[in-house]
Formats: structure tokens, sequence, C-alpha cells
């Protein structure tokens, strides 16, 4: 297992730079006095493709040497990751192949599909996904890019800290939301190497609190098939990602489902910016748990904006 | 009638510069394939009390001297200028007396309250509003401060175009919504000025097209009580805008209300930013008129994220 360093994060910087953006930071005075912190939000909703998850696949697919590259890139997800790295690679002009449970929302695959993916469906099961995707690796011979334990994404997640870092003085502590891990082990890469005293939290659905019982545990624990409205972060950590959230995270809170969908509404309503649930994590532990956070300053890593207009939750 | 100069938009921008945002561009390039143009939006929206009348507010307020201030503001909307001179009345600590009608949309009141604004309520009619403005002014002395026919108000609206110039090389056109026409006219002020080679295009609803209709004729027309989705342009074009669309701006389209709808909706969906409807006016008409615009690097001022989110136009 080869873990990243942060000369992996500034090589993946350069990298990507053509191709992702340096998402701006948004602030709310209301939100502010209702939290009694100063929190800085960073955009990661901004990227082309709607999510932090494009700096992860860019960097694995424009990393590839040419040989490589011309057999393309493979992976399995029905969210972000796929989107992100078909776009990655239809930027590089190569071949992505992605297999995605054939349950999952009619958008998502539209999407894919718009920036070239090639989408090959299984039944919406572990062995199923397992059994198809090999078949496809093996017809195509695309580089399998994990959606976030692989050292090449973790690497790219991780210059998202660093702009933060560079965008705003003097942060107590950055938040972020935990599914597999990615964002929070880049982010943590990053700021063990650049400010190692800026704690890192991590924000959980209830409902999946797998990485929580983990931390607590100190050993991986995964859940077959939780279900919350937070469903960019359903999947377990695993061992890579594990490496850095029991070495370098500081805390991790939960929410519920209720308190989540009220924290979207409001990031909605006083941010003006449109956040998919599993991206209100953090401003849902945030308001309840208000003497952790109170009078620091506080960078909230908003990771994803691609939701169904047809169907919010709170309506 | 005084006619604002540029070197009020000037002095408007050093006063105000420590109550407002520099508001960041978005970029779609979903929505540049998809129009042919180069599309920059300028977020007004991302302003504290979410739109752009924030500039010309705190210009007036910040503008009174001592005695006036002890005084304090009046107006009458019950849109986005009662927020926001409610705001700015609040960041100088001085009395704001707001008239609106009783039938105003109780989350509007809501946030004029929030801001300290205190609400006399009136029937929703012209007679019944102009009766309680009367007596309101004569009790409490405050300076009347228009929502846009105010030299003031629109030398405060034209820093949002400074701005938009300094952030975006080689504009060929700025596009915003029409509705009483204090942005135009502030964009018209600033553009004369600074980059008189760049068109000035406004975008008004079909079912409120008076300024469309006062363009064409070449005198003001007023309509009574026209309906639209985009309730922030329903009022008519005075002495003061109107010497500005009439001298400087290029053209108006219109789009209907379903045209709105989708192009908020696409906006939502794209830029990943809460814009209310009356915002989304602009990309319809830049989606109604291809020729117009392709190729073309084109400014869109994203004048406010205010909607009741329990509400959408779309569901």
């Amino acid at each position: 297992m080869y873990i990243p360093t942060y000369q992996d994060v500034l090589d993946a910087h350069e990298r990507i730079a053509p191709h992702i953006r340096r998402t701006p930071i948004r602030i709310s005075d209301h939100l502010n006095d209702l939290t009694g912190a100063r929190l800085f939000f960073k955009c990661e909703n901004f990227q082309e493709p709607g999510a932090f998850k494009v700096r992860g696949a860019a960097n694995a697919v424009f990393g590839l040497d040419a040989a490589q590259a011309a057999r393309g890139v493979a992976t399995h997800s029905s969210g972000n990751h796929a989107s992100c790295l078909s776009y990655a690679a239809m930027r590089r002009g190569i071949p992505c192949n992605v297999v995605m449970p054939r349950t999952a929302p009619q958008a998502k695959k539209d999407t894919v599909r718009r920036y070239g993916g090639v989408i090959t469906e299984c039944d919406p099961s572990t062995s199923s996904r397992e059994a198809r995707f090999a078949q496809v690796q093996a017809a195509t011979g695309g580089d399998f890019v994990h959606p976030y334990n692989d050292p090449r994404v973790i690497a790219g997640q991780g210059t998202c800290a660093r702009e933060f870092i560079e965008q705003v003085d003097g942060l107590d502590c950055v938040v972020a939301p935990i599914g597999g891990g990615g964002m929070i082990s880049g982010t943590c890469l990053t700021l063990a190497a650049l400010a190692p005293e800026v704690r890192v939290i991590a924000a959980e659905p209830e409902q999946a609190d797998d990485a929580w019982r983990s931390f607590n545990a100190g050993y991986i624990i995964a859940d077959d098939a939780p279900r919350t409205i937070a469903d960019g972060l359903l999947v377990p950590l695993k061992e890579l990602t594990w490496h850095f959230v029991r070495n370098h995270v500081t805390a991790i809170y939960t929410a519920s489902d209720a308190e989540i969908i009220e924290a979207m509404k409001l990031a909605w309503k006083h941010l003006r910016i449109v956040i998919e649930p599993s991206s209100a994590v953090p401003l849902a532990i945030i308001l309840k748990n208000p003497a952790v956070f109170a009078g620091q300053r506080v960078g909230v890593i908003v990771t994803g904006g691609n939701v169904d207009l047809d169907r919010l939750p709170w309506i």
C-alpha cells in the first residue's frame, strides 16, 4: 500500500490545474450569527461536473502514460466519481468505462453519457458489480480508478485544502463530510504538511455512521446497506483512507437525516448555493455542537451540488 | 432632475465598500456549449441580503449627513429594496421605515424585520401605499430612498458594472434584467465611462414588457398591474431611469414565463447557484436569441437569490 505524500499533492495540483476550478469561498453573516462561529464555505459544487471528485479523477487520468491512456480508465460508482472520471477522461480524449447499478438515477446516467462515459449496468449488489467490473476491465484494459482508496485520488483531493489554506487565514479547523474518506484523507495529508495546528473534523450521517464507529472501535467497520438522504456517503472506509482517519482526524460527529435536510435548506437560503445532502452534513454537525465551534474560524468543504431539482427532500 | 455621473459611481464605491461584497463570477462550460457564447455570471445573489440593491441602498444610507441619519430612511417596496435598505440602515444604526402591502409574502416581512426595519402595512393599491407612505414620512422625517428613481441609488448600482469590467476582460455586452431600470441605468452610466464599446442589453418578462414597449414608442409606458413569475420586475420606468434606457441601452428582449422558469432551473442545475425568477430573464433571452449572442463574451448580472424554497415554480 503506497501512502501518498504532500509532494504527491503538489504534483497533482500542477497536473490538474488546467482541468479544475480554483473554487471560491462563500460566507454568510447570518449563518455566522446562528452558529457563533466564523464559517468559510469552499464551493467545490462549483467544479464543472459539480463535485470535488474531479480533482482526484483528473489526477489519475492525466497521470497515465500514453500506453495506458490509450486503453482508458474504468470504475464502478453510481455517483459523482463516475461523472467526474468521465469528465476528466473526456478532457484527455480517452475512453472511460463505468459499471453502474441499473437502479441508478437516470440523471446520473445522463451526466456520465454527456461526458462520453460508457455505462455497463449491473444488478444492485456487490457480487454483480464486481463480476461485471472484472469483465469490463478484462475487455477494455482500462486502468481502475477507485473512487477513494487510491493514492492518486487522495493526492488529488488534497489540492482542495491547499487552496483553502491559501484563501483563508488562521483557520482553527476544517470540516468535511466522510463517506469512503477520500476528501478527509486528502485534507489530512495537506494540513499535516501545511498547517498541522488546524484540526480535521469529519461529519457523517447518523444513519451511515460506520466511520464514527470505526474511529471509536479502532478498526474498520463496514455496513452492508446503510440508508440516508446523504447518498454520497454510503460507502465504507478502506485501508488507505483508514490510515488517515485513524492517524490524523481529530473527531467525527454525526447528524440525523432531519438535521441534514434542515442544514441543506439553510445553506440554500443563506449562502444561495445549490448543495447536495451529503454536503450539508458539516453544517448540520456545526449547528448541533455549538460548544465545539463557537468563536472559531471554521473551514467547511462543500463537496458537491448535484441534486434532482424536481425532488427536493424538504418538499 | 440630477443625473448622476461616473464620479458619483466612484464615490459610491468607496462609500459602500465596507458594506457590500465584491461578488464572484461563475461560468459553466455546459451553458456555454448550449448557447454558443462565453457567459460570465456576476453573482449579486451572493450579497449578504441576497440582491444587488444593497449597493444603491448603502450608498444612500451612508451618504446621509448626521442630522438626517438620526431621522433615518423610509421607502415603500415589497421586495429586495425593502430588505436591502433595512440591512444598510441596520449597519449604520439608524431607523428604517418600510411601507409594504399587507399581502406581501411573510418571508419578505420576516427579512425586513430581521434587519431591524419597521413595517407599516398598507392595502395593495397605489393610493393606499402613497397615503400610508406620506403619513410615515411625516411622522418620522425619514429620508425617502426610492427603489430606483434616485441618483444615489443608480450610482450605487453602477458599482457592479465597475467590478465586472475589472474582473472580466473583453466583454462584448452586458445583459441585466429590467424592471424599474435601476440596475440597467447604473450599468449604462459606468460602461459609458469605462467601456463604451460594451453593449448594454436589457431582459424583460413578456408579461411585464412595459420597458420594451416604452423603448419602441419613445416615451414611458406604465402598466397598471402586470403579472409574471419575475416578481422583481413589475414596476415601471421613471424619468431618471428612462433617461439611461433611452440614451444608452442597445436593445431590449423579452421572454415568456415558461422560458424564464426553464432558464432559472438551468442556472440552478449548471451554475449551482440559487437565483430568483427575475434573475433568470437574461439567460432566457440569451437562449432564445442565439444569433445575437453566439461567439460573444457576454456578462450577465445575476441580480438576486431570494426565493421561497418551499414553492419552486417548476414543482
